[in-house]
């Protein structure tokens, strides 16, 4: 497996898949690898000849008050694993390969960034679009992969290409879940144990929106309503937001007709939790 | 020559080229040809194996009050002057192509955007580096080609370029000018005859400085002064801004060290004409 921390080491890498005429895949990361990440590369291993994951935890998607100094990091673990993942190239530069002074340039994908997560961590999208766009324009890769637990993210990512005519396409990966239903997230370390018992409430509430829209509700305040019900009785859980938007424009809806996102971010403590689901859909479907 | 309307025949056009091992080249216009824009051309034709040409009248780099609906267009004129000046492709798409319903990706380059025309002309420079993104990730060109005239645009587009790691070599073109200075702009149709006999004091009041420049004056005010002077003495011609500043990050500058970038806006009625010159050095050192 390649270890590459310029721009250059990585181009030169997918210079050679391309001459084998070969195609190669991105699996955009933070690093700290949980199962999640692990399925992306797996996934991009079934679809790509060659595969690339970059590792960078990226200050411009943070805001002042998060938690960007204490994400959890850990290279040679993370190496290990994606060696393990069959992955070919590691992408992991340092911020000033990727902010060189003078850096003066953003990505701003507006609409879809206004609501949800977007409302939460104001500049948060613009940093990921800003970082993803680097990413891909660096490695060129053929296919990017992102899971669906930021299912925001994805749509973002998604407009963005569009917009910018780039040349590559998105592919939403399933979350990946604990045995207790929780998804996993490198911001999971961070619970204590009282924290973590509490947070399979998240997905067992999501779950129940999809119970009740398969016995025919349809009704968004109504779904709404149950998963804060559920939620609020979880002890130590702070609703930050429960939407239910249109896909993939997330626009907000009273009547659920096509599939829609159903989202969500819980705080426990100082750690704040995300997840979702498409109700009257699918994966497929984002 | 290849006429191509939308984003597949172009990229088809382009994946020819490449299949010959040839390099491609983009000169990037909102169309209706003067001798400056058939300099790009023929200069890419040196360099590049392959010359592609877009013409887009751009509305997102127009203001509301600006003349984005009689900015001047001839698509057949234009066709044949290109073909003449080696053009291989000529990529014309619809407003539609460009911006679908839905777009919502804009490129921001700050800093370099809030001086000289950007202030002059908010949103100017965010239209500009966001179509000329989505035209270098259509295209992918080798190497993009613009002109010397509209100096602060090659260095925001160098500036996203080299932030967001685009692929390709930006060159700045030399400005063409009319036989007594004036610089060729698809704009100057819109000057009367009396306009048109006064618009060459941009250009004499640029030499005037490099003439003091040549003589060992080093003070930007005292420069900016002779050049205001001359510029205000012309019949009917109203001063936008007059600045020098340093290249390539634009900052203002109170006594030339190396080379400097002094450019002009100035008004003929309702005729807005940008000129200007790297001082204390050559187009090399934009």
């Amino acid at each position: 497996m390649h270890i590459c921390r310029t721009v250059e080491e990585i181009r030169a890498f997918v210079r050679l898949v391309r001459a084998r005429g070969q195609t190669a895949g991105l699996v955009p990361t933070m690093g700290y690898f949980h199962q999640g990440h692990l399925s992306l590369m797996r996934r991009a291993g079934e679809v790509c000849d060659a595969v690339v994951v970059s590792i960078f935890v990226n200050p411009l998607q943070f805001g002042p008050q998060e938690d960007f100094e204490r994400y959890p990091r850990d290279f040679e673990r993370d190496a290990a694993l994606a060696e393990e993942a069959g992955v070919d190239a590691v992408f992991v530069p340092p911020a000033l390969v990727m902010y060189p002074p003078g850096f003066a340039t953003h990505v701003e994908v507006g609409r879809l960034t206004g609501c949800l997560c977007g409302a939460s961590r104001p500049g948060h999208f613009r940093g990921v679009a800003t970082v993803v766009n680097k990413l891909f324009n660096i490695v060129q890769p053929d296919r990017a992969f992102f899971g669906q637990k930021d299912a925001q993210q994805v749509l973002v990512i998604r407009r963005m290409a569009a917009d910018l005519n780039l040349p590559l396409e998105i592919e939403a990966v399933p979350t990946v879940r604990e045995a207790d239903g929780l998804a996993m997230s490198s911001r999971n370390v961070y619970l204590d144990p009282e924290q973590r018992r509490a947070a399979p409430v998240l997905y067992q509430s999501l779950q129940e929106a999809e119970k009740l829209v398969q016995a025919g509700e349809r009704n968004a305040a109504r779904l709404r309503g149950a998963v804060l019900e559920k939620i609020t009785g979880a002890p130590g859980a702070q609703v930050d937001y429960v939407e239910i938007r249109s896909l993939p424009d997330l626009e907000p809806l009273t009547e659920l007709r096509g599939p829609a996102l159903l989202a969500l971010a819980v705080r426990f403590g100082a750690t704040r939790l995300i997840d979702n689901t498409v109700l009257n859909g699918g994966v497929s479907d984002l």
